[in-house]
């Protein structure tokens, strides 16, 4: 076995023991930890800004965009708002321990079920070093131990930022290995990690399609994909045009580079006219390239869009670009999102109820929206205080992932003695 | 593409335009076509028996054993249970539509969780031509379109049902891809089956060691596995002697073969002289062969037993044999439990509530009992009314998975033109 596979085993193992040690430690005591953790985050500081230096001098010689620098660099600022994190997610409810069902079969046994931690949960996650306190105090948080495996070019800020949450962890008494991280950088180690079901109970990717892709053929375990979206917004013939172009300008040129932004707009027949030329200009406003089938070309003018490849409609661009079509109504609308979309995030404007609640019921994506932005599609905006990330699947977790999809659930029997006849 | 691989992807191509379809379906329509399907069985009964005739003349010049042929065989009386249990499957609830959950935002959305079919399902299975009508009337109940892949020795007996199936279907006026089978006995399927992730959304294995592992090896897709049991029994120190004998016995002998049958006894040293006797007297009255530690041995006797190998604390026999062991604890049973077990069923039984309570929290088990035989995980015992399996995976479906577990969620979204800020 190469030194490697011998390295993340006996991280397995260590996240096993962990995780059960974890389960039963009361709750007061996991939130006490989680202020250890960032206490010890701030005392870390000159460790955490010197490793982080590190990174930086490396991403410079490797070239990188500086929006990427900028998203690699911490400071006192930063660090401060990551413990901060951490001691928020100390401050939310703890889903564990919640009775889901409870009831009595005529035989007398009492069954409940009731939520408890999954166990060990792998994260493989790129860029940005504070998803490292943030998920391992998430898990901390749920009574997870956590396998970390963080972007190459974040190493040595991501080492360093372990190593201070561990030390929160021994000062607050608890399993060290709670939280631990893969040394290196060798991309073996993601198949490793996929491939050890024996100890881990789930694995979560965050990052490009590459990385997700070698996860999914690997993994033996349950996978939780946060993958990017393709987001489609309907106009309906009976969309009121203010909202329409309030909406779509919200959800293209908000934040373009994200998830929930949208990609795809396409337009009732009977309502383009009134509707596309004053959302296109608000578009166009703000600098956002219409990528255009015949039909809207024609009623735009060509100076104002360009002709669609067939691409187009199966791009996530996560840019100022958006496709647009007209179709001849909601049956059209309907086949095209689930044919291009990616079932993530897909709304329909529309003053007609019957029209939107059709919407609602048949298309299958982890939200659907009438009347408001594809940009809520989010655990902070759906108020759950804190996100570990927004789901592509379907089961276990779809959608914005918060402290109760770090949970699974038991069932405990309690009887007086019976048995099976 | 090789023919097969052609075969399978049309399958998923027709179950995801089946999907799409059944969404749409009010649910009394559902359970119309439900007794459609029942019906359709029972007309369809000379096919079925020919059919199933034709697999028994293979399955006897294979040398399939006496209890293997009569799991295979149908008559008219089996037949007209399986069409009963596709009625019964109709007058169960619909968990279809429900709201898990409903909020308002302070910016005025709504946000529900919805219950909604997972989409597509494959199921994977061995053996028993009933669980054919079964798997697909729970799934077109909870809306859901299936492939199905039955085990070879019931290829005939498998597609004469479906096709029963499928005509029922049709007098309803429901697509007939909503239940689909692949044709052939091809191995190669499985394979092509688990790569499938555009079209299933869900693949449940239902078989033996190496059929699981090749699922898992190759799925892309969520897998519920249906695995056996390593069950284990703890009969601590303050545990009633009738209530151990009687609980052990029947978790032992009530179906031996089953994977909630107990597999292992571990029993605490001071309650060793107490219990040990009467329960090993009461086990080999029922022909159980005890095969225990040194302590155990000692105790009850060379002539009352055999020693263990290091293996039997590895072995789910699922015939009459017990692996026994004394502990000094409950720590000491916890940790074999944890090491050994196979966390799908485990029981203590004491009268004593603290350490009960504690072994329902710390052991890490679908389904923890105290004071109850295990041989009640079980949908039926749980009052599920149906069930597709028992799950031995954490994350969906975690022990008896009835018609929820065959449902996911998506989030409903309504405005009035909120965008975010």
């Amino acid at each position: 076995m190469s030194q490697l596979a011998e390295h993340v085993l006996e991280l397995g193992r260590r996240a096993r023991a962990a995780s059960r040690r974890l389960a039963t430690i009361a709750r007061d005591r996991k939130d006490a930890a989680l202020f250890a953790l960032a206490d010890a985050l701030i005392d870390g500081e000159g460790a955490i800004l010197d490793a982080n230096a590190r990174d930086l001098v490396a991403a410079k010689l490797k070239g990188l965009s500086a929006a990427m620098i900028d998203r690699l660099s911490l400071d006192t600022a930063r660090l401060a708002a990551m413990a901060q994190q951490v001691r928020d997610v100390a401050a939310l409810p703890d889903p564990g321990g919640e009775i889901l069902k409870e009831w009595t079969r005529p035989n007398g046994i009492e069954i409940s079920k009731i939520r408890v931690p999954i166990g060990t949960v792998g994260i493989i996650y790129e860029s940005r070093p504070n998803v490292t306190s943030d998920a391992a105090g998430l898990c901390l948080k749920t009574g997870n131990a956590t396998i970390l495996r963080g972007g190459s070019e974040a190493t040595f800020s991501n080492q360093a930022i372990v190593d201070a949450l561990r030390a929160g962890l021994r000062n607050a008494g608890l399993p060290e290995d709670a939280i631990q991280m893969v040394e290196g950088t060798d991309r073996e180690a993601v198949r490793l990690l996929a491939e050890m079901d024996q100890y881990l109970d789930l694995i979560v990717p965050r990052g490009g399609k590459d990385l997700i892709e070698s996860v999914v053929r690997y993994a033996r375990m349950p996978v939780i994909k946060h993958f990017t979206g393709l987001c489609i917004i309907y106009l309906d013939e009976a969309a009121d045009a203010d909202m329409a172009e309030r909406i779509v300008v919200n959800a293209k040129c908000q934040r373009p580079g994200v998830c929930n932004a949208v990609e795809t707009l396409l337009v009732h027949r009977a309502a383009a006219a009134k509707l596309l030329p004053r959302v296109a200009t608000a578009l166009r406003e703000r600098g956002v390239e219409l990528r255009v089938d015949d039909e809207t070309w024609r009623l735009l003018g060509a100076e104002n869009c360009v002709p669609a490849s067939a691409a187009d409609w199966d791009t996530e661009f996560l840019e100022l670009i958006l496709a647009v079509k007209i179709v001849r109504g909601l049956d059209e609308a309907l086949a095209h999102i689930d044919r291009h979309g990616s079932h993530h995030s897909d709304a329909i404007v529309t003053e007609d109820e019957a029209t939107a609640e059709r919407f609602l019921r048949e298309v299958d994506s982890a939200t659907v929206y009438w009347n408001a932005s594809t940009r809520f599609t989010d655990g902070a905006e759906f108020g759950f205080g804190a996100e570990i990330g927004i789901s592509t699947d379907k089961l276990h977790a779809r959608g914005p992932m918060g402290l109760e999809e770090l949970t699974t659930y038991k069932y405990l029997i309690r009887g007086e003695g019976q048995i099976r006849e």
